[in-house]
């Protein structure tokens, strides 16, 4: 089969990669209707975290069945599937709270390589969630954000406790944190703060609900939210970007008592005990559980209520990966979605 | 009157200070029935915190309304009061969310000096409890606990989200860890795991409510709170002491989606934003907003339900406040009730 691999920073190709089987009687193996290119994916492509040799790539996929193991008991042949970047058991007692990215048995997605043709899904009971039938072509990369994306900002906001009557500034307009103005909305937050300075970004979190826009970054974007909010600061901040500034930005943007959710991979991040003692802030986030949303989200998509899919403004063959690279490390494109 | 003023690290004297007297119309000024020595008292006696020339120390208490300003309207003269360690409208939003150490007219009883014979407090409406009427002597301990170690061990548990079914581990086995354990009890936890190497300190934890004790600290620490938890780690983990090691003990000791509520001051410290993204854990605490348990805590300390005041471990007369300083600085007192 076909399948991304990056060889070194920079150095995106399409190869010939063997073709998944099942190994375990828990796998399932699901040919990939749609795949994409995600922020994380440019952290190595950057150079920022080393890359060991050619990796295959991508973690988020929908797909069709092909093939299940032995065990498996919830999915089959033909139905159309989305599953989170993590693989997880989901009857594990971390799963069973709601923290399927911390799975006992989880196995990251990433290491199996979704920016490919056909693709091994481990404990896939699990990890899958079917639709009740194969959807229509337009609803495609909407279910595909809901493996990460979607699903990731969604946590965010979750965990910054967005909701009815509450404040919620999202700092971050990639395609995390504009999901995460989405779901902010979709929770019932009174108010979403946008940070951006990108005139197609602040569009689309307009229409995924945002009622503000703050353009300023640092300490003139946290004394514009602190303006917004009668001095006092967000009740909920989302941080969507993962470097110290935009850390720092959320802690102090939100009131004393307020939510900070992250989902930012907090790369050389440190969090000053101090300025987190006094800011009085809730602090939660790391890799999102996904799966946790999965099918309140599919439900949301299936039913046309949310259409988190309009974050993807390039979409290219799988052989013309490397353009979605590109085109996502340049800010040209949002988001890449690829077509196996 | 008489009061504390430290001159230089390791330099306390008891010298006449000027009697205070009422300055805003919502002041009150108390007779202190009992002060205390707190552990952050320790850090500019150790020379971790500069002493900016001869200040005033002190910012817990318990006392008799002496006068009231022409506003105040809650307490009156000749009532027992117990009030937090910081001064508080309680009708900002942000005392209204449960914030008073944060409130927007907020008074650090600190810079005012708790430790001497008359003490004067803003916003008294807000800042003071009364009870129903004057307490025996016998429970005097027990009330100037609420004003600080006993509030700040129960937001840490709560912070920590202590409760029914949950096991909570508590670093630190000062007298704020110590009432932890008291209060992750009292919030219905099934299993509370203290962090303890020093016998008497143990002691008291059992009697608290503590079921289990750990010896160890850091990385060791950390394993046996995994051995007793079945691998995973405690569900809730208050972090009481302020240190790297500490801070880090406590995430590390939580398992992922758990809580960590932290209330030791944490000068020098700096929490890796990978470890705290890979975690997966909550993280919340800070100067503690007292007053919103006081007027509970205070229930319950009148009707016998707990007896925080067992953590005074040495009670000596205001006159004799630099042997108090001294043996907690040794750790030859967990903590030394002063009495004017």
């Amino acid at each position: 089969m076909r399948g991304v691999v990056m060889h070194a920073p920079g150095d995106v190709r399409v190869e010939d990669r063997p073709d998944p089987r099942i190994e375990q009687p828990t796998d399932a193996i699901i040919r990939v209707s749609a795949t994409c290119v995600c922020g994380s994916d440019l952290w190595p492509y950057r150079g920022v975290q080393k890359v060991a040799g050619p990796t295959p790539m991508g973690h988020e996929y929908v797909g069709i069945v092909e093939e299940v193991g032995a065990e498996v008991g919830t999915v089959r042949p033909g139905q159309f599937v989305v599953g989170s970047f993590w693989a997880s058991d989901n009857t594990c007692e971390i799963c069973r709270a709601g923290y399927q990215s911390a799975c006992v048995h989880r196995v990251p997605m990433g290491s199996l390589g979704s920016q490919a043709q056909y693709l091994r899904v481990p404990l896939a009971d699990g990890t899958l969630v079917a639709t009740p039938e194969v959807p229509p072509a337009g609803l495609i990369p909407s279910y595909l954000a809901a493996s990460d994306v979607l699903g990731t900002g969604w946590f965010a906001a979750v965990a910054a406790q967005a909701g009815p009557g509450r404040t919620v500034a999202v700092v971050g307009d990639g395609a995390v944190g504009l999901l995460a103005v989405l779901a902010a909305r979709q929770l019932g937050a009174e108010r979403v703060i946008a940070v951006s300075r990108h005139g197609s970004r602040q569009k689309l979190a307009r229409e995924f609900g945002a009622t503000d826009i703050v353009t300023e970054r640092g300490d003139e974007g946290v004394a514009r939210i602190k303006d917004l909010t009668g001095g006092l600061g967000a009740h909920s901040v989302v941080e969507a970007v993962g470097t110290q500034e935009s850390m720092m930005q959320a802690v102090h943007s939100t009131r004393a008592g307020g939510h900070v959710g992250f989902v930012g991979v907090t790369h050389d991040v440190a969090v000053p005990g101090m300025e987190l003692f006094w800011s009085l802030v809730h602090l939660h986030g790391g890799p999102a559980p996904v799966r946790r949303f999965l099918p309140d989200l599919m439900r949301l998509i299936g039913d046309g209520t949310i259409n988190p899919g309009r974050v993807f403004d390039l979409e290219l063959p799988l052989d013309r990966a490397a353009e979605g690279y590109t085109a996502m490390d340049e800010r040209r494109a949002v988001k890449t979605l690829l077509r196996p």
